[in-house]
Order: structure tokens, then C-alpha cells, then sequence
């Protein structure tokens, strides 16, 4: 199978796409530091989406290990996490920022992540909704012992990235966090692009 | 202050009520067993909610402490965590149970505390939206170091109780969870009645 070409989500930016049943998103942290938010929504019914909520009981854990799968709000799969090959360290716990968020940190206007995945959304011609908890691909929150939380750079190498297989049709919106003020992006709090690529169904062959 | 009446919410059973600022929910676990499920919107716009993970970031904790606040979808003070005599042990990681979760289980048509939420928005003349993600108090999920969730037994004595006072004019809905298949509810696995009080807004003097 041929490699897709990579695109470029620009730091701080977001987008959107349709990914039909079988297609696969690779989503790359081509400096190790950056943190994707990622949404999913039933393309048939955008009122089911990819829950952290549901997925954490589904699997019994803060964050779906590889071969397992994220659900929906309706408690159906909808993504599968098929490769990853960073620490496995994401987090399902935390809001994307917004616009109250900056406000609250003193940065009225700033860029962030409910604005991208509305952007992305409105691009495909969806009317957005308020963002979902997202999947913060490569987030690294850890929980200490009495569930206090830390908010501390990802442990990622420059080029780990994560597989992600749609299990319906779907759309996904992905931003690259643009938050600069804590360590989510690294020990410089420098949002930086990230790449991704939409696989074709996996249509069997030579193993 | 004259101490206001106990109401019974039956086991298994959901109720709404309007809270104004400043007047307060006391929520008793009378057998010590008993999940209740909780929700918050804003009294003024449904729209906005009590949100666990912007709660969660606020805090920056699993679960707020004594004095500390849950937050909106806007990222506003809904509800302070005035009093708790249990040993502070919630949940705000798992989702309300569900007709979807009860099929899942193999016990279709099983009460379940979204439609016990719906059930008392709707006795209040509110359209119920789909269940945000819910306070579940005296729900014990541990977290191990690897992330993985265990559902076990709550840890509170019979009559513990929490005393939740609203910051806006909100909307609260319980549900008594009716969960009987893992120890949510106990050991027994057998849910219990709860009760509950509404107390006015404190007007102050002698301490």
C-alpha cells in the first residue's frame, strides 16, 4: 500500500474531515510536543459523539490501550486505537481551552481549541456544536496517588504518532492546542505543527 | 436555623428541584451504599451545566474538596462543596448508567439514572437534553498507577452525608442510581432509598 502524503495542521490551528468506516487517521507529533485535541461525531448523527465518559467505563481505564476502542455517547465504537507508537500517554480528563478559559488566564482572544474544531466543522459545512470533552492526544496529565492533577509536557520523541480507525462513518476535527502558557506543549510552551494522513480501508493481502 | 424536613428519594427513583443562589442540597446516604447520581444546569440557559472536566481542570483534581467549587461548561461556579462527613470519595470519571449500558449487560429495560434525570427534568416542565456527564456522589472508582478503573463499594458510613451550595440559580436533578449488577451500590449490589434537603440561603449572625 502506498504511504499517503502527510499534510500540516499548523501550530495552533484546526480542521476537520470525513472518515469513512475502515479509513484510518494518522495523526503525527512531528516535534514531540505538541498536543492534538480530537473529536468524533457519527456522520449520520451528530448528536452521537466520541465520549470520554463512556470510553473510560468501556475499557476501564483513563485511556484506551492499543486494540481497544473509543466509544460513543450511544456506547458504540467508534474509533480504534490501532498503533502508537509514543508512551501511550494521552489524557481524557481535561476541557479543550476556549475562549473563558484565556479570559480566565488574563488572554482575552487567544487562539484555541473549541474556536478550531468549530472552524474545521464550518468548513465541511457543519454548524458546531459546543466542543465535547476531546481526546488530547499526546496530554500528559498525570494523576498523583490522592487524584491530584498535574499538567506537564508530553512525553513524546519527535515523530511518534497514533493510528486511529474509524468504526462508522464519522467526522473528526483535530486542533493543535494552541495554549503557550503552561507546559501542555512542551517545556517552552511552543505550539508547533503536527501532521496527519487519512489511510484507505485496510482491504487484506500479504502479511 | 430550624434543620428543613428530609425527602426520600426512593431507591432507584430521580427527582429535579430549583435551587436559587445561596440555598443549599443536602444529600444523605442513609445506608451508607447508595450512589446518587447529579446534575446541575443554569436555571437561566439549559444550555450551560455543571461539566466534570472543566471541573476537574479547575480544581485541578479528580474531585473538588471541602470549599471548592464545581464549574460550568462556561467555566463558572455552579455548586460549592460546603459540608461532607463521607471521606470525600466521588466520582466525576463514569458516565450516568443507561438504557444502552443495561442492554450492553443483558437487562434491557432497566431502570437507569438517565432516565431517572429525565424524569425529574420533565416533572419540572423542562425538556430533558441527553445527560451530561454526572456528579456521581459516593461513587468509588479508583484510579491504579497504570490508569485502570476499578468499581468497588462506596466507603461511607450509614448517614454521611454533603451539603452542595448553588452559586446561580440552577436546576439540580438526582437520581438514586440503580445500579445492581457491580458493587456500585454496595457489596449487596441492592440500591437503597437516600434523602435530601433543600436549606435556605444562610442570612448569617451569632457563629
Amino acid at each position: 500500500m502506498t504511504e499517503p502524503q502527510l499534510t500540516t495542521l499548523a501550530a495552533c490551528t484546526g480542521t476537520a474531515m470525513r472518515l469513512a468506516k475502515d479509513e484510518s487517521l494518522k495523526i503525527v507529533n512531528i516535534h514531540g510536543t505538541q498536543v492534538v485535541d480530537c473529536w468524533a461525531f457519527n456522520a449520520d448523527d451528530l448528536e452521537e459523539w466520541m465520549s470520554m465518559p463512556h470510553t473510560r467505563n468501556a475499557c476501564r481505564k483513563l485511556t484506551p490501550a492499543i486494540g481497544e476502542s473509543f466509544v460513543t455517547t450511544l456506547r458504540r465504537s467508534i474509533l480504534t486505537l490501532d498503533e502508537d507508537t509514543s508512551p501511550g500517554v494521552h489524557d481524557t480528563l481535561i476541557p479543550c481551552c476556549d475562549a473563558a478559559r484565556y479570559k480566565e488566564l488574563g488572554c482575552e482572544g487567544h487562539a484555541n481549541c473549541a474556536d478550531n474544531m468549530a472552524y474545521g466543522l464550518k468548513e465541511l459545512g457543519i454548524d458546531p456544536p459546543p466542543p465535547p470533552a476531546p481526546l488530547n492526544i499526546f496530554m500528559n496529565i498525570p494523576v498523583g496517588p490522592t487524584g491530584r492533577l498535574e499538567i506537564v509536557p508530553p512525553v513524546c520523541e519527535p515523530g511518534d504518532y497514533v493510528v486511529l480507525r474509524a468504526e462508522m462513518d464519522c467526522i473528526i476535527a483535530l486542533s493543535a492546542c494552541p495554549h503557550d502558557i503552561f507546559p501542555v506543549n512542551g517545556a517552552a510552551a511552543t505550539p508547533r505543527d503536527v501532521a496527519y494522513a487519512v489511510y484507505p480501508a485496510w482491504v487484506g493481502g500479504a502479511d
